[in-house]
Order: structure tokens, then sequence, then C-alpha cells
């Protein structure tokens, strides 16, 4: 294969393109792209397969943009492509409410599979593609229906390579081989700080080996054209070992501070801009052009995989002939609806059932629904026994050849790797057949939060099973009991964090986190058992808060969420016998669910004229939005068994009781306001 | 060097030790410290030195148990040796208010070092620690006084080998050829899930040779302490590489299930218990039984340690006399005082001076204090020219070989590596002579905050230098811009979250932040320009919040951080000229210090009978607990240009009027009580 005129042009198109999106925005990296030019004109019309017109067909090759602040790259080949990025918004790079914001949006823009610009996430997530990827094969393709076989290409940069949870994710792909996975690494030995030569001298290619890839190093990424291809080959050919190609490349390859860290994140200055247009043998005194000659030949590639997906289309609908179930369970899947009548299976309990551990709980949600809903793929950060997250006769996600599991097993061994087991959640998800789950300690999910922040921009259905999840986890102690992480969860938007009381709000948390669609949630779960409630009902409790104890005339209201919900029960008794007052109790599982209910709905559990104690064993920060006073934990825990931590910060019903009578004095002769009565409306 | 029979009854007695301990709480992991007797007799006595009744010397050696949920290990040594933990103190294992809690905490134990147990933790503390003493070293040792010239070791397991946080770590450590640190590594094929061959088959010796390290195996750890002995030795020999030292060992030795995952998290069996110490030679009907040769033995080299430190002090005394400035200086270090009159060197600012952001507000603070607070050393996480983190004159901490910086430098090159270079700091902080800060946007200190929970528990005086502190940060987008992050580090105790409006309320936040001997503080900082306020002092400020704008009869406090100060301030006048309603400005730069004034002051501040509407650019959660009504943002950001953002969503002296006046009609007719007011006291 031998390349010309066309494919330079091609290649300095993009460039100039990102040269001038960046010096209009007066903001970006011009860098990468320019430097990683050449390998994309390769790796997209070489060897992709993509149909712009719909850019969400399964079959196509996934790219991942992991160094995603050179999203120009990836705006300016969408662009030539023909997928609805048009010139205009190329102009309106990192302007509000363009489809080409700062970094690449999965929801903003037509083509872009993930969301990534936090470094390291996007190559996680490529691993989750990858996974999603070798699992829907090994589900639906049959002899001679190879439905699912494309692979995941991913370009990730020296800050890539240093992030752990990249790292993570590369020693996971490596034990599980995925063949199906191509990692590009822009070596151009810039970072922000200017030479890596100051923080990064390892040798990466022999890291990745270690890890258990194939690897290659293309020494020009520049120029050699032929090279970066003859590796992309060579790497597709490898189906045993996840491959990684290190291509050496100029950042800023055109400018006059080619090489240096002056082009990484900062527009070229004017006159640059015209000497590099000049150079590529543009009119300098032009912006945003784009020879015919190029879109051609671009288009020309894009009609290829409009073919091949309409190709595609006749054999899934002849597959549909053959096979009749599977076909329809992947297109049911395709829409993102679960199976119809998959609730009626969720477990539901009685008052005189047994005290089970809400960790417990939700295994036997999972054991229930693993058979009804099977896009559900899960696993644990080494965890299992602990988090209680692989049902029975679960089968390992693993290369058969290691002769401890298929590719076609629904169960995951993370390992010890929290933040990549969320972002490789995140890849998983944006495949499209599957809803992937993950288990570890609640305390934990703060090793993974820059992966639950991405699930939450990026509207991923992910479900953290996040045991263990508070002072109640006893002997381990203040490093393993969380304090701020309800808090910190609760404040990050479009993440549902639930801590169910019972079974029934175990099962309604489950119920409410597979149909939500655009939503990532957190299960927070208890080590410890947890008798099963009088008014707990999945109906109540998928309002996200309800009346546990209602009461009238009550003197007090007490709101409090999972092992503390029971705990406020015992007190009402004690505030009656001992003290003569009369209380009622809000069990509120999750305070985004409960405030998306109607003010009318919020005021009946909620009412004015009553003061209200919330009760719960972590930071009170943010529990004043939902009660006039706070009993909680603003210090860390202690090591001890549970009951002796729980006594010695007082949750008990007496030391409930003492601030429940504090609170009742306190607004003696007022009538409080309900917290829901606000003055204005939040921006959600 | 021959090993006999008082070698091999010393490391059966701390195996015994945490047989009975975990037994004894019913909870623990007896399989790591059986697997690493052997090791840990061989290091401790052989080549570790200490003084047991002087924990904090400091020429000691440094260990660190990353696998920190094998402290019975630890806490068996130390009491072997004499430190203040006692044969009680081991009855007491995990139990309430105990020295011996259920993970290693460097201020509940002396002895222990750093707080360890979230996985891959210590590893990178270790990490600090050689960062630390290669630092000091360089500072203070002359010819003829060795004053510095400890080793750090550090033990880790598998799990702390998958985690990220520690391979960025190991990255560092590398690339810094920290010679001074041994790293031994417990091969035991075992973590919770079992079997290490279902989720980490990568080849860690061939990952840390790509890192730079020296590496070495002892394929029988538990019998092989000749081989123990000369790896050890070998490793300290290497004086320009890290050395991890890779120990094949069977974890729970001794016990029926040793090798297997029964051992890793559960207390063994009775039978179990009394069949090991049958097999050693220990009474099975006996408890927490010592042999008396072998407290000997290990007192022995206590002895020679507290021999070793007597010399050590007349060498620093007479140090003294030839070098009275470096010892001055050396012994306020280890005092944690700070330099007196230091403080009169932060810059001061008047209203007429010049807009400039709080990002080079703090980089003229370091500028101004580098020189009389020796002790400060920083870094970036490869975000130097935007998080402003590095004076002028600075010199990178970087090993001299490479030509670009030496050991005596102040400034770390962290690379692209968040998590570790907070645990890194943590480590700095642990060795006693520095103050480290550290340099990330405020959005990614969350992929720290494995490491932010620990500096918090741990009491370590570390500073994290925040940036690009909302959606001001503009074009980079919802990505970059945090919403959650300041609720998240408020909601975590012994933590100082500060947001100054100006350069005096930044001079203010460094001023405590250097003075909490005891408290990490995160400074979240703007990238965009800030006036400089009128009623904002350093004495002011100092108190967490103060009155920026003081009106009698106000109709509405306005509460506001950071970047909103001054919009508020405008609101003001955009009240009284359009609405004819008066306003006053509160300036709350940090909650935490805000707290710990008295009620009267924080009444003065908030008092009762006004309504208020506090404004921030982020998540409202939380500040119902100091103002009435909360302006702030509950969704994710946007990608433009900051003031299009800002506009976007209404943060506008028209908007935040709009608020003010709604919030106004809200509370019109009643006098709302100060959220000062509360019904008890929080536990803190
Ligand atoms: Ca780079
Ligand atoms: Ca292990």
């Amino acid at each position: 294969m031998t390349y010309g005129h066309l494919d330079q042009l091609a290649i300095n198109t993009i460039r100039v393109l990102a040269v001038d999106a960046t010096f209009k925005a007066n903001s970006g990296h011009p860098g990468a792209p320019m430097g990683m030019a050449p390998v994309s004109h390769v790796l997209f019309n070489k060897f992709m397969k993509f149909n712009p017109k719909n850019p969400k067909w399964l079959n196509r090759d996934r790219f991942v943009l992991s160094n995603g602040h050179g999203c120009m790259l990836q705006y300016a080949l969408l662009h030539l492509f023909g997928y609805d990025v048009t010139i205009k918004d190329l102009e309106e790079f990192r302007k509000i409410d363009s489809r080409t914001p700062g970094h690449p949006e999965a929801n903003d823009t037509p083509g872009v599979e993930v969301t990534t610009g936090p470094l390291g996430q996007g190559f996680a997530n490529a691993v989750g593609l990858a996974i999603a990827q070798a699992n829907t094969a090994a589900t639906f393709n049959k002899p001679g229906y190879n439905l699912v076989d494309n692979y995941t290409y991913t370009f990730f940069g020296d800050g890539c390579a240093m992030e752990g949870v990249a790292c993570e994710a590369a020693s996971t792909a490596g034990h599980l081989q995925l063949g199906n996975l191509i990692a590009i690494y822009d070596d151009n030995h810039i970072s922000i700080d200017g030479d890596t030569k100051v923080a990064f001298t390892e040798d990466v290619l022999k890291r990745f080996e270690a890890y258990g890839w194939h690897t290659q190093w293309v020494k020009d990424g520049d120029h050699d054209l032929e090279g970066i291809e003859a590796a992309i080959a060579k790497a597709r050919e490898v189906k045993d070992k996840p491959s990684v190609i290190k291509l050496t490349t100029t950042i800023g390859f055109g400018s006059k501070l080619q090489g240096t860290g002056g082009v990484h994140g900062n527009p070229l200055k004017e006159d640059d801009c015209k000497a590099v247009k000049a150079k590529f043998g543009f009119d300098p005194e032009q912006f945003f052009v784009v020879p015919q000659e190029v879109y051609d030949s671009y288009h020309k590639h894009a009609a290829e995989g409009a073919a091949l997906e309409a190709e595609w289309n006749q054999l899934f609908e002849k597959y549909g002939k053959e096979y009749k179930a599977e076909h329809a369970d992947l297109s049911r899947r395709l829409s993102g609806l679960l199976p119809e009548g998959w609730e009626k299976k969720l477990p539901t309990y009685k008052p005189t059932d047994a005290a089970i551990a809400s960790r417990k709980l939700s295994e036997a949600v999972l054991e229930a629904i693993h058979d009804v809903v099977p896009e559900l793929i899960g696993g644990s950060a080494d965890l299992t026994g602990s988090n209680n997250t692989r049902w029975s006769n679960a089968v390992d996600f693993q290369p058969p050849v290691l002769g401890i599991g298929d590719w076609a097993g629904r169960y995951i061994r993370y390992g010890v790797r929290e933040h990549s087991m969320a972002a490789i959640m995140n890849g998983i998800c944006a495949y499209g057949t599957l809803i992937p789950f993950g288990g570890t300690f609640l305390n934990f999910v703060s090793y993974a939060a820059g992966a639950v922040r991405l699930s939450a921009i990026s509207h991923d259905r992910v479900i953290y099973v996040a045991t263990h999840d508070s002072i109640g986890l006893g002997e381990d102690g203040p490093t393993h009991q969380p304090i701020e992480t309800l808090a910190h969860f609760r404040a990050l938007p479009n993440c549902m964090v639930w801590r169910p009381a019972d079974g029934n709000e175990t099962s309604a948390a489950y119920y409410i986190a597979l149909t939500s669609k655009h939503t990532p949630s957190i299960l927070a779960l208890t080590r410890q058992n947890l008798p099963q409630l009088e008014n707990s009902t999945i109906e109540n409790a998928i309002k996200g808060g309800y009346v546990a104890v209602e009461n009238p005339n009550a003197d007090i209201t007490l709101l409090a969420t999972g092992s503390e919900v029971s705990l406020v029960i015992d007190t009402v008794k004690e505030l009656k016998e001992k003290h003569g007052v009369t209380a009622r109790v809000v069990s509120l599982p999750c305070f985004e669910v409960f405030d998306a209910q109607s003010k009318e709905y919020r005021l009946s559990v909620l009412p004015d004229g009553i003061p209200s104690l919330s009760v719960e064993v972590m930071s009170t920060l943010g529990w004043e939005r939902y009660s006039h006073e706070q009993f909680g934990l603003n210090r860390f825990g202690a090591s001890g068994a549970y009951k002796d931590v729980y006594k010695k910060f007082e949750f008990t019903p007496e030391g409930i009781a003492k601030r429940a009578l504090a609170t009742i004095d306190f607004y003696k002769g007022t009538k409080p306001r309900s917290p829901i009565n606000r003055a204005f409306q939040q921006l959600i």
C-alpha cells in the first residue's frame, strides 16, 4: 500500500482545521491533533468500519480519544467523514451550547463514543468496550453469523500512560487477553510540564509487555504511513493479546514550536497559523478550508461503511429467522428497555421475615433477576465474598484458555482496581448491549471518584454495589468507614445514591437503578443485618422517601436511611414510653429520587409545622435540606465491634431520643416550615 | 550469617501472636502476618535501626506496612521490640479505643509511621518518606555529619501491586532513582477473591524493571532466611535505584488452610489455632505467650537502636556547634513550629490593587514565603504553569545525574499522577522535616480522594493547591468543572477547604494552612481574575467567615465564597438601585474554620432575624447549614468562555438579585432564626 499526495493533503487538512478552531476559540490544544493526524488518517481510512449516517450501528469499530484534550482531531475527522458535525460546528469549538465542547462528550457530539478528557479514563473505557464486544460476540454470534466482530481502538498520550486508572485497566486487559483492543500511544515526549524527562522516564512498552500486551514501536509517526498501517494490520492479527503501538510523533507538527510544550495547550500565534498553512499549501488568509478531494475521499470511505451496515442489517434480519430468541434479545437490549415483567422477579419481604444485611439482600436481587435480565454483567474489585455480587451459578468472564471461565461469562474479576473498574463499566455501558454493576466497599468508591463523575456526566446506566456502608462495618475501623462519601455523591449531579433500610427498599433501589436508562446508581449496603420494616414496600420506596411510621399529631419527624431507619423506629417507642412524646418516621433512601416527586407528595412526607431530626451515622452535610436538625458523625469512626461503635457515638434509641427532645424543645412554640418549602427553584 | 532455633522461635512467636489476636477479636487477617513473619524477623533484626523508647528519632529507618490489614504483624513486632504496645494491647486488638485498631493508624500506635489499610497508599507513602529522606539529607548532611541516612522499607501485597496509586508511585520512584527505598512484595498468590490467577497475571518484577527499579526474587520466603538477608543486603547496596524484592511466601503459613484465601481475612478456627501452636512447639491451651529468649533477643536489638540514637544525639549536638544555623533550622522543623515572624512575609493587598486570579495570588504567597519557610516542598501533577506552584528560582527535586535538579531541590514533578502525588505528600509529611504542597485542578483532587482522606485521618499538614476551581475555568467544560468537589471535602472531617475571594483571603488561607499542624488544607483557586475587596483583611479571613459589606437594617444577607464574593457585592448595588433593597454581604472562605469560632462571633456574622441567600457556582449541598436559601449549580457546567458560562447559569447581579428578592419575599413577615442556632451540638 503506498501513500500519495491526497493522503498528505487530508492529513494536513486535519492539522489546519485544528489550528483554525483553536485559534478562533482562543483556547484549546492544537498539538496532539497536528501530531496524530497521520495515524488518524491511516486508521480511519484503512481499517475502521463505521457509518456516519448511523453512529449507533452496533458492529461499528469503536474509537476512543483518551487524550481528549486533542478533541479537535476527532471533531475534524467526524466532519470530514460526514457525521453531523458541520464546519459551523467546528467554528463554534469551545463555545457555549455547541456540539464541539472543550473535551469530547458522548451526549453532545454524534460519533463520540465516550466522554473523555480527564486523563486515563478513555483508555479504561476502551478496555470496557472491548470486554463488552467479546461478551456480546460470545453471546450472540452463531456459525455463519459473525454479528459482532468490531475492534476497539484508542489513542492515548503520556498523561494517560501515567494515570493509575489506565495502568490498572492495562493490567486487566492483559490478563483478559483482549485481542480486539488496539491502543496507540502518542509518544511525543511532551506533557504540560514540558519534556517528559522531568517525571516520566519509564519504559512504557516494557511495562505493557509485563501486563501481557503485544507491543510494537513505529519510530516515525510523522511520516511513516506504511509503517503505521503495517503495525495496525499486525495488531489486528494478534488475537490473544491486546496490542499497543508506540508511535513516536512530533507534537504540533508543522508549527514553529513543534516538538515543544508551547503547542500542547495553547493555540498557535497568528503568524504561526499562517506559516503552518503556507507550509501545507493552504491559503494563509483563509479559515476552515477543506479541499473537495479530501471530502470526496473521506465520503467514499463513509459510503463503504454505510454499505457494510446495510449488509449487516440483512445478515441480522436473516439471523432473526434462524435465531429468533437471540434476535429478539439483542434487539431489545439495543432499545435500552428491560424484558417485560422482569420486575416481578424482584424479591419482596414481610415484616416477619428474618433480619438480613442489605449486601445479602442485594445478592438475593441478583440471584433472582440475573436470568430475566441477561444484559446484567457484574463483578467486584476483589471483594466478591464481601460484596455478595456473584450469583450462585455465575460463570466468570475470562479467556477460555485459562480454564476458569469463558467470553460469555457474566462475572468479571476486576482485581483490587476500583478506579479502573468504574471506568471499565462506563465503557461496557457505552457499548450498548450490557448493564454493568461492580462491587467494592462504599469507602473505596472514592478511589473511583474520577470515573463515577464520568458515569454521571455520560448518563451511563452503571450500578455501584457499595457494601460496608458505614461505621456499621465495625472492626476494620476509620480507614474503611465512610463519613463523607454519601455527601460527596449526593452532591454529584445525575447520580442516584441509595441507602436502603431493608429488603423491599433494596429491591426498589435495583428497580429504579435498572429502569433509569441515563443515570448511574450507587447502592450503599450494610455489612450488618437489618430487620424488615412495617411500611416498607417497593411502591413506597421507589418514591425515594416515604412515611415509615405515621402518627397523627406527632411532636417530631425522625428521618433516617439504611441501618438507622430501624433504629429511629425503636426510638419512637423509647420517646413514647419514657417521655410521652409522639414521633413519626420517614425513610429517605434516595434524595435524588425523592426530589423528583411532586411538591405535594414531598410535603405529605415532610409536612409543615413539625420539627424534624435526621439520623445517619455519617456526615450531616446536606441533611439540612430535609430536616431542621441533624444527628450524624462529623468525625472519623472507630475500630471495634459494630454495636460498640454505634454505642460509642450514641447511635442508640437513648442517644437519638436525647436529641429528639432537644429538637422539640428548641422549636417549642414555633410551627417550623417544612424544608421542602423554598423561595425559588434550583437549577438542575 | 546462619539462622538457628531462636530465629525460628521468634518467627513462630509472631505467627502465634497474630493467630491469638485475630482469634480473640473474632476478626482480622492472620494470613499475611504468618506468611511475612520470616522476612520481618530478618529485616527488623539484621537491618533496621530504631529506638522503641523514642519512636520519633529522626534517623530511624522507616517501615510501612502497605498491606495494612496484616497489622497484627506490625503490632507483634512493636510489642516484641519494646515499643509501648503491651500484651494487653494485643489482647484488645480491634476493640474500641484500643491502640491496636483494625488497620495501622499513625496517631494511635507508637511506632506506626503512617496510616495504612486502604490498599496502595502505604506503598506511595513510602515513596514520600524516601523523597523526604533524600531531601533532608541533601539539605542538612555535612562532611563528617551523616545526620540523615535512614532507609525506608515497605511491605506490600498483591492488592497494593494492583492499585493505581501504587503503580503511579512506583513509576515516580523509579524516575527519581530513590536508592534509599526498599520494597518487599509478598508474592503469595492470594487475594480476597482467591488465587490471583483470576485477575492478576502480569509479571510484576518486569513491570518494576520497566519503571527503573532494581529487582530480585527470593523464591522461598517461608524458609530461606539467608536468601532474604542477602537480597536485602544487596538492595541496600544499590544506591541509584529503588529496590523491589519479590518474596514468594505461603499465606497463613502453619495453618491447615495455608496457601488459600481461607486464611486471608478470617481468624483461624479453634482447632486450627491449637494445631498451629502445637506445630510450632507452643502450648495449644495458652494464649499470647512470648518465650523469654525471644524478648531477650529482640530487646537486645532494641538496645542497640537506643545506643545508636544516643550516638546520633551526640553527633547532632556537635553538628550544632559547627553548623549553628542548620542545627537550629532542623531542630525547629522537628518541633513543627514555623520560623518566628514568617507571616510578615505574607502579601497583603489594598482594594485599589489590580484584579488577580487566586492561582496567581497563591503563587505570590509561595514566592514571598519560600525563603522564610524552608520546609515547604511542593510540586504539581504536571500542571505547573496552570497551578502556578513554582516560585521563580525554584530548583527541581531530581537525581543530580539527570542534570535538571538535585536532591536538595524543593520542586517536585509529580507527573500526571494526582492520586500518588497526594499519597506521596502524606509520606513526606510523615517524615517530620517538611511541609508538602501539591497542585492540580480542583476537579482532579477527586482522583486523589483516597489519599486526601488519609491526609485527614492521619492529621497530615499537607496543602492541596487546587486551581481552576469552578465553571469559571471556562472552555475546558463540564469534565473539568467541579460541582460536587467542595461538598465532598467539606464533608470530610479534619480537612480545611478554603475558597478565597481575593489576595488577603489567599494569604489568610496559607496562614491557617501552615499554622495548623494537624490538618490538611485544600485551597480552591480561580483561573480568572478577582478584584481586591474592601473589608478583606488577613485578620478577618482567618476567622473563616466575616462581614464583607455591613448595612444596618439590611433586608437580606448574601453569603458567598471565592469568585462569587465580588459578584454578590455588585449585587448589593443592583438591589439598592433597582429595587430599593438593602443587602449585607458575608464572605465565608472556610466552613471548618468558621465553625471553630465562638457562637457569639458567628451570630454577629449571620444574625437572627434576617433571611440569607448563599451564592456559589457549584452544588448547594451543605450551604443549608449557613443560609436560608441557596443559589448554586446542581447540574454539570458547560464549555465556553467563562463569562458566557456564568451568564448561562444566571450568575450575574441580575440573576442573583432575582433570587434575593424571592428570598426576601418568601420570608416576609417572619424573623427567621439564624442557621447558627441549633438544637444541640454535633459530634466532632
Ligand atoms: Ca504527550
Ligand atoms: Ca496477596
